[in-house]
């Protein structure tokens, strides 16, 4: 008897975006409501939090520093027993379930709460119009689409390499690898250029990528960005954004039914009070959308 | 020299009306913003945290009791030094400043921030329909335009009774007096009527209190209302709600300008933290109001 054993994945309920504040407030909640939530995080949990030499206004921590506030936080997500993967989320996809793309490998939720914070993200002119038309954040979300075909990879970090190669490796792509940082090795097995783009533009096949003091642009089928910063409208396709801050509403509810926000994302005032409470309520809200679910299910089956 | 020692009052920058967890995260994030802050709590603060058997879910207490987290905050608003009146606010009446009526005398300040919690108030039919035209909550505000006439005291605790009292010496108004409670003394010097109102009428001049069992009503030129709880829409005129909760936006703000809401008061959910971080922003909406408030001031001197 054989077993297919990629059918039997393991589905959280709760998938947060982000190991700030919110996020670790938000996942709390969750798992306090019985549900099974995971909390991803590329950087060190609750790393703006730990700088603050001294937080006074965090109720019930009179002068703690930062450093002690994180403890305690983090001190409460182990002993819940709450999982938590440094991994950099690169892209989250709506099927049946939502679909999270990490650097790793992928995972599947039944809603999503993002509290990544808030950094500028730079971008390039022609990188909007151009997404999903030759521009790709994730290699494991769109890799399969240019398979064999000429891509260039640009990174902001070392992360790029990995995946210029995995693009070459299993996808059996010509790879040009663009970074923006200083490249440390050179005994990559992709050409390397070292020019900074300047603008994506459209080309009967692909893209034109166009640099400075270069006359000629590099015509590729696809380009992949490879950020350390993917600003939330990016992450998930159709997400409203108002500004560079995610669209909620007081039940810190997105536009798309079952993601949620919280946090810095959603604007200020960048309190942690205020990232805490919010991450209560997105979960709430969470838990309420899932025994939605659950209960569209029974009546599926009835 | 005479100094009008009348005219030097002390004026905080926010009162905060309540002293649960909305309440007293808005205060300590107040003070911590250097602002001179007042805490307003009838009963016990932080009671209902404190009957709470384990909180499990406010991030930084992993399996705490409500005690200890109410003991938490308590401390910190000790050690921020925060002053905290073990009194009824019974009127907020908008003049030049915020004008805070409580059953012991007045207070100004230049915000309100509401955090009183969510109970059901009990109404007569008449009641909103006459408020201001014959029914009055607050004898301080309202008992002047009564002197020497004759009025109604209804009351649902005790403190009807100091209410009635004061009515009786300081304004000479003839008193009846309708507990809504078991009475305990009985040698008050103004009629006791045990009976329960079932609604108010305008009559050409006052009110009459219509009573089960009576043919004739009681014809008043006044109703007192004395009630341990005034839904927040009473205690401040003119204030917009939505159903039971205070209207609010994102920023906390209500309607009013410089009167801001935050916990349970402005709905659910119903936790700890969302009532928090409710409070802090508040208290951020409070604190940018009063730097306004400053600066237009600065720009009438020049």
């Amino acid at each position: 008897m054989k077993i297919s054993l990629g059918k039997f994945r393991k589905i959280y309920d709760i998938a947060v975006i982000g190991g700030g504040a919110a996020g670790i407030s938000a996942a709390i909640n969750g798992k306090a409501a019985m549900k099974d939530v995971v909390i991803f995080e590329s950087d060190e949990p609750l790393l703006k939090i730990r700088k603050a030499r001294e937080i006074r206004n965090y109720p019930g921590f009179p002068k703690a520093t930062g450093e002690e506030i994180s403890e305690a936080f983090l001190n409460h997500i182990k002993e819940m027993d709450i999982d938590l993967k440094r991994e950099k989320v690169t892209g989250i996809v709506r099927e049946k379930n939502f679909v999270i793309y990490t650097q790793k490998g992928k995972a599947w939720a039944k809603t999503v709460i993002l509290a990544v914070g808030l950094k500028s993200e730079e971008t390039f002119p022609g990188e909007e119009d151009l997404l999903g038309k030759g521009v790709s954040y994730c290699v494991l979300c769109d890799g399969a689409a240019y398979s064999g075909g000429k891509v260039a990879v640009i990174s902001d970090s070392e992360e790029g390499e990995m995946e210029a190669e995995a693009l070459k490796k299993d996808y059996g792509c010509g790879v040009v690898y663009i970074p923006l940082y200083e490249l440390k090795s050179s005994d990559a097995s992709f050409s390397i250029l070292k020019n900074r783009p300047l603008a994506f533009k459209p080309r009967e096949k692909g893209v034109e990528v166009e640099f400075k003091d270069m006359e000629e642009g590099l015509i590729v089928d696809g380009v992949f960005l490879i950020k350390q910063f993917t600003s939330p409208g990016r992450l998930v396709r159709g997400l409203k954004m108002r500004g560079r801050h995610i669209a909620v509403n007081r039940a810190m509810e997105t536009n798309i039914p079952g993601v949620f926000a919280a946090g810095d994302c959603t604007g200020g005032p960048f309190k942690i009070a205020k990232a805490v409470g919010e991450g209560q309520i997105a979960a709430l809200g969470a838990v309420r959308y899932i025994s939605q679910l659950d209960s569209q299910k029974m009546e599926v089956k009835q």
